[in-house]
């Protein structure tokens, strides 16, 4: 058994790792940290894992930390990984880091939408830790930058479409919807249950959102030119979930035929990716609790537009998940390991 | 006291409308038509309404409908609205039809898009039922047909937008999002409390709703061109509430200052239209309940766009509330008379 | 118009009494307090107020709210309350106070359960607001202290029973479950929306709730003799409501009948309490937005027991439209006067 | 691998169960049956189980199903199951049955509560599938009877009281809330989204659901005396959970310690019951999806009464996954294989 440790277990992404790695077969879980619920039991600070795991919530040094495992899902806030990550990599430890900080391959545009980067110089060597897109690297690499959950599920459903130059790259438009685990575990009045519940919003519009220039990134490497879209997030009265409706004009008429031969190639051999019958479409109902993500697509023929959306549980395939799958590929063990449950509905 | 009937109360459009009518001043309801519940006190098929009203659902004939009431709702599917509304015109009644029957102006558009029509006579002398953009020919109208939930919500954000010319039209996306009210309260597994709940999910991708042509026949009437938009509706775990989400490109730079001015101009005097601070964005949960749209729009600099979200109340602003609202007119009574209830939050 | 100032207008109890008080033709609201949100608009702070309400958010002395209003809601924590209410008491104000400081007649009792109380002196000459029991007391005070939801929920039902003894008060069982609103607004992680949400859980089991002792004042009070009672509180993943299912063995036999002439009785000329009719138990959704107190019973043969249910919604009967209801009465306004919408369903 | 079939696999049982055995590494789930969706791809009807499996709807013959299968999960209503269980075990296959057909080992308490039998036979040989109280006669069985989900979540949270006599029978007062699963996938007004959303009520109050008399049968086994409770379900808004809370008197004073000890003598080897630290007590939402029973309890000592809450997943452990872990049992598999999946929180 391979010894994992949590960095930053008591949040939604920390709690969905520990619920994933009680029972991989391959991993684990030999350490997870929490400096506000330490000397706590994690069965404690989330309930549902009473009887999977007897880890009790330590604040630990760098040191202690590397004692204790050899591998590493820093599962804490931005910033704060930039100067955790680099100690962890030097000790010869492989990380899959959560946050945003290794994500963005150009130092200024990190700094342009975060802030001054501590450590730059690794930057260039983590991995994209999408799979279907960044394999090989991650096999090979030692650290792991885990994409953003709204990256995610929007940079999958427009891949073959990009790399296949169908669609105007300047006329694409993502119209994102997330529940509201992606908000995290802090006390906030915003994202209290009376403030969410049996509502809808948009926020962050006009450009704002710092998934923003990852997706950006992404869609720019796929189009092998920039790409500069609209995406507007919405928060969803759901736990979990992300739902990605995509717009953009087709270059040049596509049947049917040729779109779903495009996405097959591109995804029929990946163990995540499902492509839905057609004329079906995603929703987030079916993919919780997997690290599936569903696509589904039309055409627009009145106005000459395809339409994608996708559907991802956003603390799984959007982050928890996708870090597992990420570290299975570090590690040279079968990829879905550990995360072949299928999604529970409803 | 002006006698009121509701013709189809049992869905949630009739119990909404019962409910506004309960506390009217002006308007006494006086026949309530359900053919499912006839016999039945509508404070027991809807006991909210218990010591509201001592109405029994009744099925009541053309004939007896005339005795009882001289204004009416008809809040029954279209096909049946064509066949019943003419009757009750020739008896010199008003009605408010809250079907799709005589809102699109071009008979084979509406051929098109829904059947064969029975009464396409009177479509000429429809008004469309949107106060904010015809309140003159509501006033003068005997038939009003009541707008579709999605363009309401989608034609009073981009209306300033277009008539002034500041929007491409080519380039308007609209991606909307409802509750499930407007699934209506037929038995369905499909809308089922387990199939929705914590979940979402887009329909009727690729430009096939029926609120379409709709939404682009008064889109193209604020243009004075023909207008074609992409739509895609989705259905939100919520019960009441429509937050559509719409972007287009900007034929030419404007500044904030000059957007708000532009919108005052067409709302400020709006009893129903409310013009969200800068920065702030509409949300459902805001006005539950309430016959307000809220609007908030944002310039994206980066992709050269406007994004404008608007917020409805699918029953009220969507249908029962604006019905009222368009009977006032008709009556020559106050217009917000029975509407000026606040949101209720949480 | 009387002028009324909210103390606390930043929780779910103070936007309510804002949106009562918004609609009220007898009231006008003239200040709201919040020392979080001052200088803030309230319709910043809660949206759904917006063109309802132009009051800012103060933080103001005594002195300066008593030269604002006459009549004032008292919607801060207890605590606070009793430091506060005297001192407009002395202004010759009236207040209505929605803390628990003065609604224990027995100072021992409340210091037992709460702290030690700072103005005992005005424990005795505070009304118990709950308008169907003390009416009479109500409209001669000039401090109502406003009953807890909990107990409004429960005393209205077992009221009857316990007049006529009917039931064994010994084994009074209260189960009682409420929506989310009642945790207050504060950014708490335990309230959290994905925390809260497709969930449901008991808390302070055992007869640890502080709204027991104020249940058994109020059926002791009934009962003319002490009451002891079991009563488990639990939280519910909606919003508004409070649904409190009590169970007690009868003391002879009792038909259907002779309860329903009892209840009737009791509360058929009540504006606010609605029996419903036989066969038909209460659902939170059935008075959500509005001021009644849905009962319906059953009499469980097989166990010799009744079961009454009860729904409110607590931040309206359980809370503001009480204190609007009580306020109302103190002033000799028709007591139904800005409470008479009808909920809103679904 | 074994042949396992689901006959009825169209509820939200039914997918619970394919959910579970897809992921079985005992069990080949080798038919699935279903008269409404003859034809389709279980995938299609629950969209979750897209590239779990490639079973298709059938409609099959009793002599079909037995060339497909040696184990079944009948997820039939009752009466359909008694007709159709004893052909299975006729052929010599091993069945567990989830319907209420075989449950009550008194006929005649069966046919007062449900409607005549026709397979009486079988009543007696079939073991009433709680492992924790009957785990050797489910290990020797051909058919279990499957236990209902509200008798499951009460009598596992009351068995050790009865057992050691320390609760009075007479006084057992059982108050239960169960998510929306539990009505089933009909379509059906009362269980649409809007309808049940934001909603909560009671239901069959006054000791007439037909879960009262297996109830009854199970306490008055471990009480070794006929017992007689009142109980009272409830909806709640929530897909997946019950909550029980069941107060009694305590017969004896009897310490924390003890109780504890009692408890644990009971659970502490038991895989799928998990006792809460002291203090705590149960969530719905801490087992959700998984085959946990979560078990709390307080003494109310001003009362002498005992509260024990229990929770549990009303479609695993309440149905699916106890019906695979009886199966496990019956095929002497270790008994929680396929099982182990922690809870997903939140």
């Amino acid at each position: 058994m391979l010894r994992v440790a949590i960095i930053g277990a008591s949040g939604y992404t920390g709690v969905e790792l520990a619920r994933i790695l009680c029972n991989h077969p391959e991993f684990e879980l030999t350490a997870a940290t929490s400096r506000q619920y330490a000397g706590k039991p994690l069965s404690v600070v989330f309930p549902n894992l009473l009887g999977k795991t007897d880890l009790v919530c330590e604040n630990l040094s760098i040191d202690e930390l590397c004692n204790r495992a050899d591998l590493f899902f820093a599962a804490v806030p931005h910033k704060t990984a930039m100067d955790l990550v680099p100690q962890l990599l030097k000790e010869g430890k492989k990380v899959v880091d959560l946050s945003a900080d290794y994500r963005l391959r150009d130092v200024a545009t990190y700094e342009e939408w975060y802030q001054e980067h501590s450590s730059p110089e690794f930057i260039k060597e983590a991995a994209y830790g999408l799979p279907e897109l960044y394999r090989e690297q991650i096999q090979k690499a030692r650290l792991v930058a885990n994409p953003g959950c709204y990256p995610t599920s929007v940079v999958l459903g427009l891949a073959p479409l990009l790399q296949e130059g169908l669609i105007d790259p300047d006329t694409i438009i993502v119209d994102s919807k997330s529940g509201t685990t992606g908000a995290g575990r802090a006390a906030n009045v915003g994202t209290l249950f009376c403030e969410v519940h049996d509502g809808f919003k948009a926020y962050k519009v006009g450009g704002t959102h710092r998934h923003l220039p990852e997706i950006e990134q992404e869609l720019s490497a796929l189009n092998k030119d920039k790409v500069t879209i609209s995406f507007t997030p919405h928060l969803l009265p759901i736990a979990r979930g992300i739902l990605s409706t995509s717009y953009a004009n087709l270059t040049s008429p596509v049947s049917e035929n040729d779109l779903r031969k495009l996405y097959s190639n591109m995804y029929e051999m990946e163990p995540f990716v499902r492509l839905l019958p057609e004329g079906s479409f995603p929703a987030t109902q079916h993919v919780r609790g997997s690290n599936f993500c569903d696509i589904g697509y039309a055409i627009d023929k009145r106005a000459n537009r395809i339409i994608v959306v996708t559907a991802i549980d956003n603390i799984v395939k959007g982050a928890a998940g996708q870090a597992v799958h990420n570290m299975n590929l570090m590690c040279g063990i079968e990829e879905s390991t550990g995360l072949g449950g299928a999604p529970f509905f409803p």
